[in-house]
């Protein structure tokens, strides 16, 4: 089924405030979510709109949070989100950052008692229109274990950084640190494929192509994939996620950051509060005239997309490249939706007494 | 040959007097090779000096270089190295970053026109006896092809960031971000040995085990190894480094950054100025107290310490811990210096008139 951008998000956004979302927070909601949706991040879009509400309906989430800067420095600040989506704690947490940015240089904000919050690239692309690098991370749900270990300690914990340019498009870095993606591994499990060695170790930690491996106890594999490749790096960059977006402002880490699907409890003791966010924003005119960086920038990407190729049909790919061109496309054409995605819009109309346009 | 850290120190600093360095610049210099050497990074210590003395001799290093604050706001600078030594303009970058995050909570420089700086971890520790968080990053000429290439456009680029803990050691992650170092591939030259699949690939873009591919025009590969484990996500950081480092202060980047082998001239036409760092310190009490953050980093160390083993033998790693466990022993029982460095040192030691205690 093929939807407009425009039809899903009022759809989206009426549900946010079925959940009892004002309405600037229900839009916001359904922008972020929409983002990944016109991006072809299908995992992150409103294929997880059932998901919040299911963690709505447990009181996981609050949707009319009250928003408190519990520490704060000219350039920083610890933002408490009283449980918020983190779809609408994450742009108010940049916004800080953005403000404090334009009158200091740099502006960082740690978000914590938030939870989920959609693709990172959108917070961190908030940046962009103030001639500002952007930054986002989120720690999330344990899946991934780390080298040596079997255990899920760690989630797949992305990290984005979003550069502008002048004619060109910015540059975008939005990457789970773990080998892929669970959105990747949930699609060959829907399709009954094999995966890839060094993308998820068994439950004893062995080798494995089985795309069911996680649910039957593995975990996923730090990037880097095995000991030879580097995987110690991949679960390092995950640990400088977890440290900067739990511990630094006093989130869960690690084992403790709650689990995304409602079905799964949080662990007792917890030694923090919600999961957690790092987003920061700095002016490129801080370090050189913004024009200068732009067009150097410019220049960056047109030396990689130069570059000499493997094979001449396969182009040299600059980062954030494949998601701009798809958001071109889909906001044409329409935003295509998996028969699982549409059923599962059409049980939240239901419930909600909304008429969804399939 | 074993040889005491204060011994090698001493040697060192005096070839950087040699090279013209002032006393302060060539103690500092050797101290930042020795911590290398130390912590066991033997690619990047003492085995390194010549290099530099080949450049100095070049004179593509200034050993009495005229530092310039270009750009400055109260958290950033732009510091032109005058060509000076990276284990020189990195530490004087990293203070100024210091001195901006005491008063205002964060601060980073963007240092260019500079040459290599020896371990980036080096720099980043700077910022722990003040309770910051540090990050360091340098480019380097080019030896990493990003996915879908066979060029070189990319050096090994790595990303450092540092966390400081109460009653543990601090959390130190230093890594390339390419699947391998090429220290660890020169070894596998000497040796004779094969090295993994997805460290490097021949010059048409194929698989190989054959170290020397590299020599014979391949190139290395970014971490993730192959476009199924994710390389894109390597070539993406590698991409984030080069463009804080080169590309946001005006340094060069890509292929045009100065080789480190005096042998190879920079290509003509550079964009910028020399390689390029970035370095920056957080102060960690910007965002919850000292004490707080440090503690929590405790529990976080021990979590992972803790985390399931895969076997019972091998611990998990917690990053920086092999270094610092290194550096206590090297400490007291001396570093162990490899035939072809102390062959190498001796050289230095008759071209300058020095006495190198063998």
């Amino acid at each position: 089924m093929m939807i407009t951008k425009e039809s899903l998000e009022h759809f989206t956004s009426q549900v946010f405030e079925k959940m009892g979302c004002s309405n600037e927070h229900a839009q916001l909601a359904a922008n972020v979510l929409l983002k990944a949706d016109l991006r072809g991040i299908d995992s992150h879009g409103v294929a997880r709109l059932s998901g919040y509400v299911r963690l709505w309906e447990k009181q996981r989430i609050n949707t009319s949070p009250q928003f408190k800067i519990e520490h704060e420095t000219l350039t920083t600040a610890t933002l408490n989100a009283d449980r918020a989506l983190g779809l609408v704690s994450a742009p108010y947490g940049m916004d800080i950052a953005i403000e404090k940015a334009k009158t200091y240089g740099c502006g960082f904000t740690s978000i914590i008692n938030s939870n989920h919050f959609g693709i990172a690239a959108y917070h961190a692309m908030k940046a962009l229109p103030h001639d500002m690098i952007g930054i986002a991370m989120t720690n999330a749900s344990p899946l991934v274990a780390p080298t040596h270990s079997t255990q899920r300690m760690l989630g797949t914990n992305p990290m984005c950084y979003v550069f502008p340019a002048h004619s060109h498009q910015p540059v975008i870095v939005d990457m789970a640190t773990s080998a892929a993606a669970n959105g990747k591994l949930e699609i060959a499990q829907r399709t009954g494929k094999a995966v890839p060695v060094g993308w998820v170790q068994t439950k004893e930690g062995s080798e494995t192509m089985d795309a069911n491996a996680l649910k039957n106890g593995g975990s996923l594999l730090p990037l880097g994939s095995s000991v030879a490749n580097g995987s110690h790096k991949g679960y390092a960059l995950s640990s400088v996620v977890d440290i900067f977006c739990g511990v630094l402002g006093g989130a869960n880490y690690g084992i403790w950051v709650p689990p995304f699907v409602a079905f799964l409890e949080p662990l007792s003791n917890l030694p923090g509060q919600g999961l957690g966010h790092f987003v920061g924003a700095i002016r490129v005119d801080a370090f050189r005239p913004a024009k200068e960086f732009k067009r150097t920038m410019d220049q960056w990407i047109e030396s990689f997309q130069n570059a000499d190729r493997k094979n001449q049909d396969q182009p040299i790919i600059i980062p954030g490249e494949p998601e701009y061109n798809e958001e071109q496309i889909r906001s044409k054409e329409g935003i295509p939706l998996h028969e699982s995605v549409v059923l599962d819009l059409m049980q939240l109309a239901e419930k909600f007494g909304l008429h969804f346009n399939n």
